[in-house]
């Protein structure tokens, strides 16, 4: 974590600060919620639900999907339309937080963003009544789903700003979902192409992660992003496709003090990321059939995850992977690149560096 | 279902024909929806995901949500807006399916609309594979979800009136998590009152299946629902409540080869439905005490429901709680006669019957 990099502390600092002005933002959005949101009188549960989808969303993440949407509101010069894209943050974020919610539903997760998920916390208040638990925390990722379209709708936009807005989060969704469904198919397809994990990357990550961030973003300064579909999609994949390989990188190489995730899930679950494919291609065959005995066993140590960390690292499979995900980040900041003669040079200097800081930063 | 009565024939028959109408144009919009929505071309499971969404909702139901809708857009006599009426039907149908499957995961429920229900479904063809059965499930709930809103986002209908709908849908869309969330806790509550359960009608019920048809419709025949809120919702809650209590009546005094639910079902769970809480009410002590033994037992037989049934027709439980729906249903008709002095006669007509045959056509 320690860059001298004036330019890299740069994109920190403006990360930062995008951070802590979204932060009191969206608290405010969370206090005036029970006074907007039309509840039964007589229900305490649906406050309960309400505080935990607050909760999950003021616990924070690096935001870095806002910061997205605010520098792409700057790269036309064109003038922010009233609080448009205060309204495009907020709708990120709790479509952000719908995902994280039935996400870790899915994959029976306990902890999030360093405390417990969604489902944890209800299966812990409700410890006799696990289907309850599980059906209120279905019930809490719907009402943040829906909350991310009807703080757009609700709002005083303009009718086609409203419109287009509500298009482009209903387009993301759809994608995050459609990308999710895949990732779940990959459990049952063996050792993936390369093209594969890119296709999940880019649907699961990409669309909702930079792709919606950065259309929200032109349209909240009044631009039309539809011209610029092309060079966005591509600066999206590439962006998504790196930072997969990044998260992928951290979960089976990272400090589980840091990834706030246990090192042995990937293992456990079998689950092909480009970690392990990476490491399946290329570990030696007495290896491999170690690997093939540890991997996807509910019973993993920790002992068997350093052992397949041991293998990675003797074959290169990490230096590898380290090498891939900067080569996706360089192609990301190359097509941000190609912004420079019709954007303003600033945002478009942030789009080019963060790619590359964002696989660095927690390496 | 034997109705002399030449007035409910006529209601029958509206609906009848909007079932029809809307069924080949749900159908056709499922057969259009792989070349509009983008997904992965490596990706099989998204296309058994979007055939199960397809499957459960052409599997049909009665419809009457559409058929308030276009019957709504009758009311003022405007003039339709392009294909506004086809795109909210669609939009409250594919909402419905998201509450259907996702309440399907809820409940544990094997059945719905006379087939699988869509969890069932994946856990059959996922049999070893319980934890991607539930996730399937789920997100194919999710996709259902926004499908209702992109269906209205990416149509080409003016931005105002795309803005105006997409808001009530996100509203109803709200009030029934809300209202499910409300339904889960009234497990938690012992015996509730009747307000309670009228609350629970509402936000559950009400909303999304008459409050938000009937906006919808005036929406596309140009008028603005805005004005007539207060009376639309009188309406929509009185029907709501009164449709709820038919449910509940069916649910444990109607034939399980028509509700297609087992008669145990509530009774095993102890949910405190309105037919339950009128039992609980005026049985006698002696009774009661056989109640408590019985209800929210998770192993009461066939034999032990007939039981609470005979106690139920013994005290006349049944015949009180009949009297209640048909009162709500009556009080519905006439919040809609007050409608005849400023809309056309034939929808009025239409939204004065259809309650008190909605209380009817099966008992």
């Amino acid at each position: 974590m320690n860059h001298p990099d004036p330019e890299v502390l740069k994109t920190q600092e403006r990360l930062t600060s995008y951070q802590a002005y979204f932060g009191e933002l969206f608290a405010s959005y969370f206090r005036a919620l029970p006074g907007t949101l039309d509840t039964p009188s007589l229900s305490r549960f649906t406050l309960r639900c309400l505080d935990l989808v607050e909760e999950l969303s003021l616990r924070g993440g690096k935001r870095q999907r806002v910061a997205f949407m605010y520098e792409a509101a700057r790269l036309t010069g064109g003038s922010p339309v009233g609080q448009a894209a205060d309204i495009a943050a907020l709708s990120i974020e709790l479509l952000q937080t719908h995902l994280l919610i039935h996400d870790d539903i899915i994959d029976d997760s306990a902890r999030r963003r360093g405390g417990p998920s969604t489902y944890y916390a209800y299966r812990a208040e409700l410890r006799q009544h696990p289907r309850h638990a599980l059906g209120l925390a279905m019930l809490a990722g719907d009402l943040a789903a829906y909350l991310a379209l009807d703080v757009i709708t609700g709002s005083g936009l303009p009718a086609d700003l409203a419109r287009a807005m509500t298009a482009v989060q209903a387009r993301a969704g759809l994608a995050t979902f459609v990308g999710q469904v895949f990732d779940l198919e990959r459990d049952f397809l063996g050792v993936p192409t390369e093209v594969l994990l890119h296709q999940v990357s880019d649907y699961k990550a990409a669309r909702s992660s930079a792709l919606a961030p950065l259309e929200l973003g032109l349209l909240s300064s009044g631009a039309d992003p539809v011209p610029h579909a092309r060079t966005l999609a591509r600066y999206a994949w590439a962006f998504g496709v790196s930072g997969q390989m990044r998260d992928d990188y951290l979960s089976l190489y990272g400090d589980e003090a840091v990834t706030g995730k246990p090192a042995t899930a990937d293992v456990r679950t079998g689950r092909c990321t480009y970690a392990l494919r990476h490491l399946m291609r290329v570990a030696r065959d007495r290896d491999r059939r170690y690997l093939a005995k540890v991997v996807g066993k509910a019973d993993a140590t920790d002992l068997d995850v350093a052992r397949v960390r041991e293998i990675a690292v003797a074959c290169g499979a990490d230096q590898s992977l380290r090498r891939d995900m900067r080569r996706y980040a360089e192609m990301a900041s190359e097509e941000a690149a190609t912004w420079r003669v019709h954007w303003a040079a600033e945002p478009v200097a942030f789009f080019e560096r963060v790619p590359v800081w964002g696989v660095e930063r927690s390496l």
